[in-house]
């Protein structure tokens, strides 16, 4: 059946794939909700071990069965002859197979998340078929949440092949049958914070001997987060493998080991940590772990060397290390590392190649954020992307650091005529920088005043493609298709400074080494400052309108949003999504955050005063604006805000986006596709009726005007002298 | 099947129920575990149109299904045979169909709860089976809660038969659809206070005709709790039929209609609330409304006319209209009224006669907890029980007021040696009296001092037999085998002086008539008074040992339990069952009661204060014993608290019991047998522990002896002056 469909399948697109500039001369059209829908999420990449093709994964939103698949494809990296392989409901943690020219990955095909064998003729095997028990994902009796998919029944978590390809390290899980003991203390307070009543699994690692033999090195508890979400950070040696795994204490301290099993002895040892220390993430041609050092413009490229000595490869514009950059490698004679890297100004990933004689860097004109090399580090293949560059795959030649685009990753984005994109970095009045991208509404016409909406997630304003962790739900080419300029800022850095770089440190390790009214200041009312200000520069030089302006965010953009719509009067609506810190009603889940913070729980009258000031929902009264909040589960937080805004008459929506089925939810980053074109319709019909004064008959959301209408007429009158509720 | 049960069952308990007084000369038993869990609940009671039988229906444990099933018996009036007619997850609304001699009630075969009909000789037959997709319970997707029962699927909700027995009124329910609708504002803030997410149901009610088509008369959304709950409220007129339903405005008031159905014109309308009137509820024999009014210990019993009028019947030591008395009948010639009745003083539910002549009652040795007459009200039938007395069937002369024993309810019980339970009123040195028992340990010796337990539920204190809505899982009558003096009380009674009345009113209606600390002070702290008065009166008896003082409550006797551990220093060990009302973190899904008893939210620092003293998780420093914390889910406030306890050194345990399923949540009033076993066996371990040292090895508790050995060594000295942390 599935090949059936990979069959058709690969008929239908090979036409599209093969000639990635086919419609270069062709008049070109503009954005459309199904094209923002559509924005394929690049996921992983795995190049043959011959270097001559490569296959990726796309994750894909398929209106039809309302689900999210994967994608497969396969890409001949001479001529760019594209087919799609398969296309299942999960495809991750793709591997060539050392030693063949297949590959290997986890795939669910319809019972559960197992381990296949796939040919580069699309042939799809079974190496490790495991009854799939154990959900990830959120739901009831999920063992884990999911992020951003369908509950997933998992068989295989984890697998890692030996250079040799002789030997297969893996992980199976399963679910503990639902116990029906009396659970006790940690057990039940863990479940104040979660809203589906969790499962129980338990996790055994196994050995595939060269003779295809299955030997058990271990089970592991659900607790050991290493092998449960890590992967096991798998290590092969000579004589044996090592993996990592995480033991909780009696007290509660977690604490990460290396084992290893060796081959010939057939036993488990404990690595010493002191003397065997293994740097695995970020290899540096040492024999270290790289980083970037310091703060400001320029990082400091450094090799920390076992025993703790540095060696410095120089200053450079960017940082490696970022999450969201390529993963390091390091070829088989140790001689070559590669690091992913990120620029500090207009935030773009790239590729430093790190050898005994210096550093030479790849890239620059796109983002290279999926990407493999053959063992040599001789060449490899890459995803890139930007701004306004649908993903390709390319081909990356190491010694004369050339880039070759070989094939698209999405014909339909090809079609699009790109909007205009202009990398900003701003300067506050507080004199701190700010990323970001000013995306024009096409035909712009100068000396014409437009709306804005502005966006934010944390530091996600990066040159990749309609990025759906920065923009979630909010159609920004679609806003700027309707005449919106649209502002992608970042948080200001948290590095710029020795001042803001301690207050994130002290939010984030949880210490009380600042005052709250430091952290407020730095971490909230910068970012606020450096929204209102980029605006206001638009806004002095004619572009935009400054009674038309919105604001958008979710997660962290929705924490800076419910923080500016309390403590600014810039902005006359607001989409705040699935997003809550800053609460009171969070404490107990988050005290230790909190205290830092905060100072102490909001029943600390001390620490109260500072809630006071920023929790968004003691703040209603400070509103100015029409705040919708688009939420994938009831939570507290958001409900709280909702209710406060509502009881201070303050235009305020909470929309809810329901999961698969009454035991499951939508997820933080939307996974159902009719959720996903709901929200976005939703935020389009939000803005352009509280900024615009617009309505649409046609919109799924003309049945809410009237109450908006009704609201709108309540609301307090912002007519202070700063716009501030007053009058 | 359920026929083949039925048959076996009756069989089986033929010859025990014939002879209600055979055990008598024989030697009597103590009390068991086990005869805990047993004791029957009785839920209803039925006779037959001719006074010679009646129908009854008990709930009761059955361990090896691990389920509470019902049980539908039949009882000759004459002999006391009783015969057990069927055994379901589920019977209720008994009642006799007029013109027969049969019954009918909801019965849940596996299927769902529909309408069946039973005969006298057992046989069943159905009614209305209506397909049941809706389900009440404590489970996902459930559209209202339950309370003590597994998640009963329903087909049909109420019904009710025309006093000619032609007509039938009925209502069924259909679930909607789980839709993939966003959800707006109210439908979400509605789910804070939800741990499970909500189903939507419609109600359709339906008249069925003596030709035996049935009517539709109207379908009813969710928000109609008159239907969904109430069950309609029917009352049967010569032309028509007249049931209550509720409208929800536009603005969320809610309001009771009367509609009523013509049967000729087969057109509804709508009563005029003016001038048509219906007083259904308890009703007098003139036409009016039975109340009892005033305070302290004796109320005049009043009938309050359609008009205002009212006349009174004189003051008795009684009051009607208390929610676990009997209802209220009316004979059909209308001069005739029976109210059930509750006496102040040592709380027991007996009956009034009220006639034109004047109140005779009815009642005296025991409770009278579920009755019915006969058309006439000239004779009836009710179950009997008592403190130390187990429910048997009598028979009720009404003219020469005679109680005639008939047949016990629960043989099991008959053959334990009662226990010496003597009523008690206690007088505070406030000067409020609290109602009660107190339950001696078996064999009690004078001279010597005994550990003692202190079990309170509001005022549930009465006299029925080892009542689960008082004594929960504390397993009271096994205290008292065990040793322990056990000390059942009350609230000081909310109507005893204007003080007390004026706080409970200002409370319950929610205003903020009074200042927070009048209320914490008669509403709480006036209980925790009570409670040290009436240990205090018994230590200086000589009957208690000081220092081996336990309490235990659940629901409003969790409140109760919580403040007293943190105002008082006389209790060294708690049980506290799924309560958390006072909890700062319940604000939202209380607001209007919170404001009452606080002055406003926590975070508003005026109000904060009085969280502060009041909240039992801001007064953890001042507990000076252990607390245990049973919970049917993992409710916020109960892990708030344990949480506090815990971080100040307190010994504390927080105890979840699960569900039937990952879906499913135990019940307030519990419904898992081995819930209840494990419940029961986990407090007779702590108090056994903490008040007296003892082990058990085999208890399935044994092995958090360790922890609390841990904790103990841990805890906060309590050798201030009075007892409090210090030292």
């Amino acid at each position: 059946m599935t090949r059936l469909i990979l069959l058709a399948s690969a008929a239908l697109i090979a036409g599209g794939m093969l000639a990635p500039h086919a419609v270069g001369g062709e008049a070109k059209r503009v954005w459309t909700l199904n094209d923002q829908l559509a924005v394929p999420e690049a996921r992983t990449l795995a190049i043959a071990a011959d270097g001559k093709s490569a296959a990726y994964v796309v994750r894909v939103a398929d209106r039809e069965s309302d689900q999210t698949v994967a994608v497969l494809r396969h890409v001949d990296l001479a001529n760019g002859t594209t087919r799609e392989l398969l296309r299942a409901r999960w495809i991750d943690q793709l591997n060539r197979i050392p030693g063949t020219t297949d590959w290997s990955a986890r795939i669910d095909k319809g019972d559960g998340v197992q381990l296949y064998r796939i040919g580069a003729n699309g042939a799809v095997a079974p190496i490790v078929v495991h009854p799939a028990t154990a959900i990830f994902g959120d739901s009831e009796g999920a063992v884990f949440p999911g992020y951003g998919h369908a509950p997933l029944l998992t068989g295989v978590r984890a697998h890692s092949w030996s250079p040799d390809g002789q030997r297969l390290f893996h992980v199976v899980v399963d679910a503990m049958p639902k116990s029906k003991a009396v659970r006790y203390d940690s057990e039940v307070t863990a479940e104040r914070a979660r809203r589906r009543s969790p499962g129980q699994a338990r996790a055994s690692i196994y050995l595939r001997e060269p003779g295809g033999k299955d030997v058990l090195l271990g089970t592991r508890p659900q607790s050991d987060l290493t092998t449960f979400f890590d992967r096991s950070h798998v290590r092969w040696e000579k004589d044996e493998v090592q993996y990592d795994v995480m033991e909780v204490g009696a007290d509660g301290q977690q604490k990460v080991v290396t084992m290893a099993w060796q081959f010939a002895e057939r036993k488990a040892r404990l690595l010493d940590p002191k003397t065997e220390r293994v740097y695995w993430l970020l290899p540096g041609p040492n024999g270290g772990r790289l980083s970037s050092q310091g703060n400001d413009d320029v990082r400091e490229l450094v090799e920390t060397l076992p025993g703790g000595k540095t060696h410095s490869y120089g200053r450079f514009p960017f940082a490696v290390g970022d999450g969201r950059a390529v993963g390091g490698f390091r070829s088989l004679d140790g001689k070559r590392a590669i690091a992913g890297t990120r620029t500090i100004d207009n935030p773009r990933f790239g590729l430093a190649v790190v050898e005994q004689s210096g550093v030479r860097t790849i890239g620059g004109e796109q983002s290279l954020s999926h990407c493999d090399f053959v063992p040599s580090l001789d060449h490899g293949a890459c995803i890139a992307q930007g701004q306004t560059t649908p993903p390709a795959v390319v081909t990356v030649d190491v010694a004369n650091r050339k880039i070759r685009r070989v094939a698209s990753v999405s014909q339909v984005h090809e079609a699009i005529d790109p909007l205009k994109v202009e990398p900003r970095t701003w300067v506050s009045r507080h004199g701190y920088k700010a990323t970001g991208y000013i995306v024009w509404p096409r035909g712009y016409e100068k000396g014409r005043r437009y709306p804005a909406i502005l966006v934010t997630h944390g530091t996600d304003t990066d040159d990749r493609f309609a990025n759906r962790e920065n923009q979630w739900e909010y159609p920004v080419q679609l806003f700027a298709e309707r005449g919106y300029v649209v502002l992608l800022v970042n948080d200001p850095s948290s590095r710029q400074n020795t001042d803001i770089r301690a207050a994130y440190d002290a939010w984030i390790n949880e210490t009380r080494d600042l005052p709250p009214e430091t952290l407020r200041q730095l971490i909230w009312l910068n970012g606020v400052a450096s929204y209102e200000d980029a605006v206001k520069e638009l806004v002095d030089a004619g572009v935009i309108d400054a009674a038309r302006v919105g604001i958008a965010g979710y997660s962290r953009g929705s924490q800076m949003v419910n923080v500016t719509m309390t403590n600014s009067h810039v902005f006359r609506a607001a989409s705040s999504g699935d997003g809550g810190y800053l609460e009171p009603a969070f404490y107990a889940d988050v005290a230790g955050s909190y205290d830092a913070v905060f100072g102490g729980p909001p029943t600390d009258p001390a620490a109260l005063v500072h809630y006071r000031r920023l929790s968004p929902s003691l703040r209603a009264a400070e509103v100015c604006g029409a705040i919708l909040q688009q939420v994938a589960a009831p939570y507290i937080p958001s409900i709280d805000f909702h209710t406060a805004l509502r009881k201070t008459g303050v235009p305020a929506q909470l929309s809810l986006y329901p999961g698969e089925d009454a035991a499951s939810d939508e997820t933080h980053i939307f996974h159902i596709p009719s959720n996903r074109v709901g929200a976005m319709q939703e935020n389009i019909a939000w803005f352009d009726y509280w900024l615009l004064g617009k309505r649409d008959p046609g919109s799924p959301f003309a049945d809410r005007y009237a109450l908006w209408d009704k609201m709108g007429a309540a609301a307090p009158r912002c007519d202070g002298p700063d716009g501030e509720p007053g009058g």
